[in-house]
């Protein structure tokens, strides 16, 4: 047997504990599977004395986690310190240009500086592995740059924010509004204190930028991922959705525009419609699932716990064990030189069908400037829907919702252009597309 | 950039043709992503002239296959001839021991000899990979052996043979009945002029047996895979089980029983009632789909498409492009001597809840006798239905079906055993299980 994998540990929040218990549980089964033992040698975090519950007297203490670089006896970093800069990327660049390997789940860090990190790691010939990165323990990175390695991918979208798939989920089965199941979830741990990152869909375009480069084999590029969360949803959306066959789930979905001769990314996560009848609409709860078009293999889906640390720590240690087999995949599936820094595309040149929801005044004339702007922008609508008061209770805003048919996203804003400021609409209009 | 991967494939019906197409389609790509090129220099076939709308004429042709084996300008050799033995074997056989990679879709070979190739594989120091038996296009062994890899398995299940799963979910959809929908199905291709080996559960027996083999670390038993086929199921077995909220899919399950003290491998291949909510129920037509619970990473789920030309040629590549990148992973995810020969559990001990179905005499006391037998053998009902006929058509067969609570699946083969060559049953009651 091959000499022990020998690694550190930095961060012992809930992930770094699990690593720790899950080679601990596992420990006979994984170094059979790696064909050599996977040993922790040193770890760090904030606080030495807090109680993880987990034993750390075998491991060497490091107060400066950046300190990893320097120890003789360490082959593999791992960072689960998170947060995109700071203590967590200064440990990434002095692990691996120090020649360790370096595995993180640190999504944020990966999407900001995963280009930068990658190419460090291949001048210094060392592995960089960040399976934990995305949708927690499914093997989804692997999945992508090794299993569907041999297709030209076409599409890729999935639900990779837990929280907000829990918060959309309950609010459909419970007919409750966003601010209480967004009190509850919190309350049962799905949502942090500060909810912002996930419920305004950074977390999901972190994820987004990062399998969109391992897919497309382009440049990470998470600025230009088109942003939008789901705190403007409420339950009378839900239930429009529902009654014409559709679910909410906030998606993610890239893709490439080779309309213009040159390959644009097309990068965006939102709250979209998906049809009854699609596996992501059964998706319910903190799970998340991506599905991957490839030119010859088809549609895939892989769908699992995003979240938790016991699927992460599988993310994590199967990434030890590819490393401790040689397994020498590069980092974004291809050597980075081969990576094409592609401009975005302008979604306005998009095709999709919307569902467009306003809050109107109820008095005369409101639809007819409505549905005036457009036609004037020639959006074509399919269905529209005034819910109208049951006591008729003048003044108080009514709901509009509306689905279109298929057309340009361009020809949408150009209408909510126009009735910008119109003294009709309540509050700004919530637009959200149709998976096609 | 290393030195060309040099392949040799055998066999050039649809997924042979469907490789050399997707070599051609996605060659860049392949090259940058596997870090050099793959090229095919030689083929065979049973017939040289056949139009296969794929130019040959780039590669050398051998009439007789295993000499690839001695071919020096070899590295690789893909088996797509098929058969669990004969010519197959002989050049899997022969090339490995040539030193040759080995790459195979063939599941009967791999579930009859996939131990003694791992082994000699393993011997000579040689890459052997079988992606493509399992589950067409979905990299369900990688996602076991690499992804999950961390984990002790629990449990696997999952549809495994598109053709049952395409004929089931055409006879929910259409209330037609079993014949019918096989006879349209081989008219469109889905299912072949001989469908034994689908029908009958053999198909998927042998990737249930290869996927068991990985998932638990132990040596390959198809031998002992208890299978039943999808020949005996009629539409109002498929109208029932909508009736109580489930739908019918054809399973391969397998776990290990550890109660006994020592670890014995269950693997199953029957009809089973899928709970509408679980994710498998609405795997539709000849989609595949597996699920994997590891002790940490909970439950993951693999869907894709489990046959055809272009997603099978994707798993094959994908394994040519893991053995370009040098990835090392044992065949079947540990090293043979490792691998546990655990023997056959007795699904006598198993626990679950069973749906029975009995066409009985209509005449007075045969509920009695079967409600009897079931009482005796400690079987309790929980629901029962006997289907009167509208017209009442004295003395046809009516239709009797029933859902019984957990309990030992031998108290139900005891009730069933009691009740065997009664004049009362008008054919062998059929029993399917419910998915847990």
């Amino acid at each position: 047997m091959a000499e022990t994998l020998r690694i550190a540990l930095a961060g012992l929040g809930t992930v770094g504990a699990g690593v720790l218990r899950l080679l601990e549980d596992n420990g006979e089964l994984i170094t059979a599977r790696a064909g050599r033992r996977i040993e922790v040698v040193a770890v760090s975090a904030r606080e030495r004395s807090k109680d993880r519950g987990v034993d750390l007297s075998p491991y060497a203490w490091e107060d400066d986690m950046t300190a990893f670089a320097g120890r003789d006896d360490v082959d593999v970093v791992v960072e689960l310190v998170g947060g995109s800069d700071g203590p967590a990327l200064a440990l990434a660049r002095k692990a691996l240009a120090g020649g360790k390997g370096l595995v993180t789940a640190n999504k944020a860090m990966v999407a900001h500086h995963g280009l930068e990190l990658a190419r460090l790691a291949e001048d210094r010939g060392t592995p960089m592995r960040y399976e934990a990165a995305v949708a927690g323990g499914i093997p989804v990175i692997k999945g992508l740059g090794e299993g569907a390695a041999a297709n030209r991918i076409e599409r890729i979208y999935g639900i990779l924010n837990g929280t907000c798939n829990y918060i959309l989920s309950e609010m459909e089965t419970t007919g409750r509004d966003f601010g209480e199941v967004l009190a509850d979830a919190q309350a049962l741990g799905y949502a942090e204190a500060d909810p912002a990152f996930d419920i305004e869909g950074v977390d999901a375009a972190h994820k987004l930028a990062i399998l969109a480069s391992v897919a497309f084999g382009t440049e990470l590029d998470f600025a230009a991922v088109d942003t939008s969360g789901i705190t403007r949803i409420r339950s009378a959306d839900i239930a429009q959705a529902r009654a014409l066959g559709y679910v909410i789930r906030l998606l993610g979905i890239s893709d490439c525009d080779e309309s213009g001769g040159e390959r644009r990314l097309f990068q965006r996560v939102a709250p979209c419609l998906v049809p009854r009848s699609h596996p992501l609409a059964s998706v319910d709860g903190p799970t998340n699932a991506v599905v991957a078009e490839g030119n010859h293999v088809g549609r895939l889906l892989f769908e699992g716990a995003g979240a938790g640390d016991g699927p992460t720590a599988s993310a994590v240690v199967a990434d030890l064990i590819d490393i401790a087999r040689g397994n020498a995949t590069a980092p974004f599936s291809l050597p980075v030189a081969s990576l094409e820094a592609s401009k975005p595309a302008d979604p306005g040149n998009r095709r999709s069908r919307a569902y467009l929801r306003f809050m109107v005044a109820d008095r005369p004339g409101v639809l007819a400037e409505i549905t005036a702007a457009m036609r004037d922008a020639g959006v074509s609508i399919e269905s529209m829907i005034q819910q109208g008061h049951p006591d008729d209770t003048d003044g108080d805003p009514v709901l509009v919702t509306m689905v279109t048919h298929e057309g340009p996203e361009s020809s949408v804003t150009a209408a909510l252009n126009v009735l910008d400021g119109s003294p009709s609409l309540v509050e700004e209009p919530l637009v959200m597309r149709l998976l096609g």
